[in-house]
């Protein structure tokens, strides 16, 4: 542990996204903490929640768990990429199942980072959510997806305002993705233009960036990052 | 039932501004049906939802005994006017808990409402569900609260959409009340200057003109209600 260089956690970090930010974050020496139903091997401590388990009895876990693996040490970041995407307009059979999923994938998740970080981020540390740019606009083909994503975003708003609960100078921000290039997209979208696609690689620089106080946008900001010729720009909505 | 003008929907029917829509429509010679943990005895007919059910529970519940009750007729309108408050930042014990009270008080009881609406709106129909003003933004010290309010303000958007669910012509809206006049509100505020309430006959009387085709908002409108001087203004966000 002689050469780690601060302490990271990663909500959702056996996902695509999740598992690039754990692996990009070890080779940089930091101790990196893993969030996930799964555990993700790299990581140097795994959190697993449970699936059936209710969002107030993840919190606990969760908060208690972090306690005893920080054991007085403060996180200089927490990512939350943990997410899902499921369809449905309101007259579609699946729609309040996969609104409920939804909502437990996006902001459960959202929610738990927050509180974690609350207690548990530096001062001057980062909090990033996952946002969706689709729900800054009405989603009739995915409506359980935009209410979650919309809910993140406005949490995030609340987050940035002075008595949100984060420590000082937090900079809690939500990265609003098109579409990521991972493994599973290039299976079920095998015929788009993966120019357009935001790399993962990307998206871990940017987390890199922030928790360095390089390039950081302002606190309670929505990033767009929007990628065209394999080059992905960022900017606030 | 010679003399019945058409069919509503209160959900929160026994709640103070559902109880004042079921009485305003029965006046009105409308059939009410009311959807609330308890009933409303002033109803043609209670639905009444267990609170410890899942969302998908409660949903299949409703549609079940709607499709029975209504007996392939059609409604009018469907009222959300359910839900409720409670506080908290990131930091807080309850914010986890306050802020899954305030998913399911809101955001369940909204969505159910347009499940109803895709199968039983008659075209040109109304559906309103309830917003908040202070989510448009940032809400430190509530934040469950503006998570879930933002999501019902988003799927507002979403229904408004051609591929929404809704059935053709129908106007789904959501006021934005800032402090209604109700006993509770009186109670526990008592020093607060009732001129800038805004009453429940107001309300009523707006959800009834909306359901005549009388100064109808664009479809998906966020309608502010601003109260100065007992005198109410309406406008969309």
């Amino acid at each position: 542990m002689a050469t780690t260089v601060g302490r990271v956690l990663v909500y959702g970090g056996k996902g695509a996204l999740g598992s690039a930010c754990v692996s990009f974050f070890k080779t940089k020496n930091y101790w990196v903490g893993s969030i996930d139903l799964a555990p993700n091997e790299q990581a140097d401590a795994n959190i697993l929640v449970k699936v059936d388990a209710t969002w107030k009895d993840q919190e606990s876990q969760v908060l208690g768990e972090m306690d005893s693996l920080l054991g007085g040490n403060k996180l200089d970041g927490v990512f939350c990429v943990a997410g899902g995407w499921a369809g449905g307009n309101a007259a579609s059979k699946d729609f309040v199942k996969n609104a409920d999923l939804m909502w437990k994938q996006s902001v459960w998740t959202s929610a738990i980072s927050a509180s974690v970080a609350s207690k548990h981020l530096k001062e001057g540390g980062v909090l990033t959510l996952t946002g969706a740019m689709p729900a800054l606009e009405g989603t009739p083909g995915m409506i359980g997806y935009g209410m979650a994503k919309a809910a993140v975003h406005q949490l995030v708003k609340s987050l940035a305002c002075d008595k949100g609960g984060m420590p000082a100078n937090t900079l809690t921000a939500a990265i609003l993705p098109v579409t990521l290039d991972t493994p599973m997209n290039r299976k079920f979208m095998s015929e788009a233009d993966f120019s357009t696609w935001t790399s993962l690689e990307f998206v871990t620089g940017l987390f890199d960036k922030w928790l360095n106080g390089s390039e950081r946008p302002a606190n309670g900001s929505l990033m767009k990052l929007v990628t065209k010729d394999n080059v992905t720009d960022v900017s606030a909505v």
